[in-house]
């Protein structure tokens, strides 16, 4: 199998980061092969960041497909672009929010989300009701910029540490899922030393394509994810005219 | 007060229909400023086309900002990049989905949206859901592609006709919402004939745009609309750094 | 326009005080009428005076009808009597909670209501759910009685500004909305000292009857809130009769 | 002990029929005292209607606990005054719909109210869904007015069999719910020969009734019905000053 | 009328304790026959307890209705085989949590459920949701394993003291629900020291059973709860055969 | 990897196709390990059978466990004991009905689960709430007993597919998902034939074991699947004891 990873950031190290992640939990004979989006911004924070970095994932969907991938990962926790990367594609799509949430609910009846900017906190909020994780799921927002967690002087893993304590302390957290694809690399350890599982969304994404494949299973063309009809784009869109 | 209408697909003469639409109902002394976005498809038909509307709507946005627009209404009923908007903008910026189902709200305890295709019907039903209507309004699709709506001859009203006649008969509809930009110009006209009363968009949205004007009231830049952090933007999004 | 405002409670200057506010957002060549019930309480706190403020308010809504009126607001945040009001006139009406809650919808994710007594916050809880408003909101009660609103020595300003605060610290409000008629001098001061939107129903009631006027929109007769049938009223109801 | 039975519309055959539903399901020692109110509409058909028989409702409410009853029963389907006859009264208020809904959720998980006219359809809807019952009720309309129930020539009784029929072969009803006062009469007869639950809401709100009384349960004057403070009432209503 | 009572656990003191419960609020002549199952655990923490609980449940209920219960209460809050055992009986089966929840709902808008076991909280949480309570209910857990509140010198009754405390001074509780069986004997002395409505799911399902008797209403069954289907049950179910 | 899969009811034809699905889908170095239950009902049809297949379902998990299973499928698309199990295994569980619904959602928005009989369909409806996917899925009963599946010649297949039909045709369906275990053989031929996603649970359930193998996740052991307190079981669950 070849899943394609794609970081809808433009920041490089947070793209190796994602695709180390998802080389460990890859099956045997599956191809990992990471893109970083060539335009759009450093990293995303809210929903000005997400919208613009849309165009960029895209491309990268297009190609990757059109290079052979059987299925996607948008390596992004705010599920940016989704639907629209569906209506696009031929081969299946996952985001980490909606895989990792899918997944912590297999292990457990109530979790947290920790996420980076407290701009994101009902962001993802909106996202686990659209889901439907409303009632299972609380999110808290760890004040840390994105950027932060590829810098380990930032003190950044000192402030998740702090909010997965509080979840477990005071929302009743059975699990946590992390909140940012820029700590895919922390999962394992934190549920090591927290004694409860520890969700990354990346790695979850990546099981969740190799599950599609394997079902020979890919987004329903009939509806709401209907190929995008024939028009012309103009300006800097035109290139993606369908 | 000048109230900025947006059209995010790139047909002109979708712009000067909601225009034309807008400045009926505008108060005394509200000017009207029409823009048409320059990059993008020609017409919004599912999520993909929505996703490419954004950066051509987003920079309308911070133009007409920037030019003394009050308030913006973004013409297209899929709301597409409102959030982005309202994080984006110091001005307020009203939706044709949020501001027609208010609308309607007040008039009415149930009522039927027809939109224009199938693709939109979930995603319009999805966007009520998120506005808190999902166990008020019901969605219709009349199977009318946006564009043959400037076209008179193209059979939509009919198209249209029979899905109102429909959402009265076995919706139990009390209110009909006009559910594209596009058909901003029939709504009086069926109100007339249907004796219900019949919500247009952008007539919706230009009230609310000047209503919150009258009582000084803007976007909330505490949490989810919080503006833009200053950082990189790559490529043809370059232009788009905050 | 001519706009009636309605205060459902006998209390003049509660009365004064909504006039006040709709003129101030009222629009060019729109006439505010204020009416003060005759009937009823002279304070609306909790179900029971809510209940028997209402053959009052709909005496002032047919009078207010017959005398022109192109649209009524019921200047009680409750929105007492709102469905029969609708049922009655042909004119639209408006609530304060409907209004106030929609127009803070457009600002802000995340919301707090600011009320009087404890007795109502269960009750406006019920209401915003009823809305569409339920994930959205939080209601706070800040122990005042209505009527030491109007008094300015009664400390009433100090409890609505702890409420306020609590509401930005621990609720994570992006914007405050006056959850009681007798607050409506106090919005923009308050929008003023903390810096996020601060709502008040009268003014985004009065802007949505402009907004319905000018839309020519006004409720529907289909259902829900079909006129009143011909029958026999007895006792003090007996003028009630339709 | 003594329950009263308060019909709030001024017809007295609907409260000898609601009387001898009563005292038919009523316990050994059980006494019901039945009383019709003197002021307010001789039937309740919406929203208007119901508004204004509360006053009346409340004035027997008030009387028949004075006189010794110990939980009263307000024998209309809309629940019209039942949250103001909680404030008020000391002792426990029981109203017809969600005493039958509730009775019905303990004998199946989909069932459909019948309702006399499309008025109140969705007000009940509207009920159900705030007493829980959202996603569990259809609530289909017979057209038959109120008092056409008070006569056997009507009609009334076939308008009812056919909703009861599509309930059961389209709603994939597993009981019915008769959703009028009026119809209390025809329960059994419905349930032998549909061969599913039907349940009269007089019926269940009296044992209701009887079981908070044996229980020692009443209303919690603690928040949302928190007994009415003293004030000023005006004209027609100054009676009702607490 | 014969109500049997069944604890569906093995601790005979616990049954006792039911039994006794039921009597003080049961009519006159209604006889109450109380059984304990005779096979599965001692008490029921947690879903794996309440599973294994109801083969011994189902096997008292077959025995209860073919010796002449006209009505089945399952003393355990959470519920536990609830669904199977009104598919298999004739006679109407209560639950603790679900009477409880509805007694409670007649009493107050906001109410907590006070349990034992943290395990038992999201489930009973569940639970809630399931019979439509989900926006009215806190569930808190007092710590207390179920045995130990059949030893008074345990510290059982302080915790729960402790924890209606909280719920009192922080939910906003307006009634208290206790959320096991063994605490039936402790809710009038403890309604008497708080002065709000306490409720115990062992009287408040008798008080059903006794209703659902007396208006001749038993389980539908048409659909969900349509008898078993002849088949081969095998090995230490095979007596389970319907 | 070692996953157990078993058919909790004790047909053995019905294990072996559920072996088959899962080893056709299964990844390379996964062992599908089948086993069917010994105690309990031939078939799972309806709440009575699901409850008494529990301990038999649980005496094969922790059976299964002990001899080296890494994860654990319960072959039935109720998810009968998969929380009981959760709570006892120390390996993860997963259900059909879960793992189906999560996998079609990552293809659709909208989807119709077809099951086997009619008692059945309440039950996924709600089961399809409690997972989060009320909104988005409809259930249809074809009218097929369970066992005649097992029979070429039954006409169940020509039953699935007209209900199949009526899925695309009026529920507007974008996906099926097959609602009985027994219908695992069936999934890519009718997917081949009607052009949409056709999601078998068997195969969707064992990716996910693989998925939470992969990714070292197990059920979370803090809060609702808390491992079973020690006590005293009595009678034929004696054995169960934890």
């Amino acid at each position: 199998m070849r899943i394609l990873v794609i970081n809808p950031n433009t920041t490089r190290s947070m793209t190796d980061k994602a695709a180390e992640a998802a080389r460990i939990v890859a099956g045997v004979g599956t191809e990992i092969i990471a893109a970083t989006s060539q335009i759009g911004p450093a990293s995303i924070e809210g929903h000005y960041d997400g919208a613009l970095a849309v165009p960029g994932l895209l491309a990268e969907i297009r190609a990757g497909e059109q290079a052979g991938a059987q299925a996607a990962v948008i390596a992004c926790f705010d599920d940016t672009g989704l639907d629209a990367a569906r209506a696009l594609a031929g081969i299946p799509v996952l985001g980490l929010c909606e895989s990792a949430l899918v997944t912590a609910g297999f292990l457990a009846q109530r979790f947290t989300v920790v996420t980076t900017l407290e701009r994101s906190r009902v962001l993802l909020e909106n996202l686990s009701r659209h889901y439907g994780f409303g009632g299972r799921v609380k999110v808290r927002a760890a004040d840390i910029p994105v950027l932060e967690l590829e810098d380990e002087a930032s003190g950044a893993l000192g402030k998740l540490r702090r909010q997965i304590e509080l979840a477990l302390d005071e929302d009743g957290a059975e699990a946590i899922v992390l909140g940012c694809a820029g700590m895919a690399d922390l999962a394992f350890a934190l549920q090591e030393e927290y004694g409860v599982p520890v969700i990354d969304g990346v790695s979850a994404a990546v099981k969740q394509a190799e599950a599609l494949i394997a079902q020979r299973l890919t987004t329903s063309k009939r509806g709401s994810y209907a190929a995008p009809l024939a028009k012309v784009y103009s300006g800097a869109m035109a290139g993606f005219a369908p």
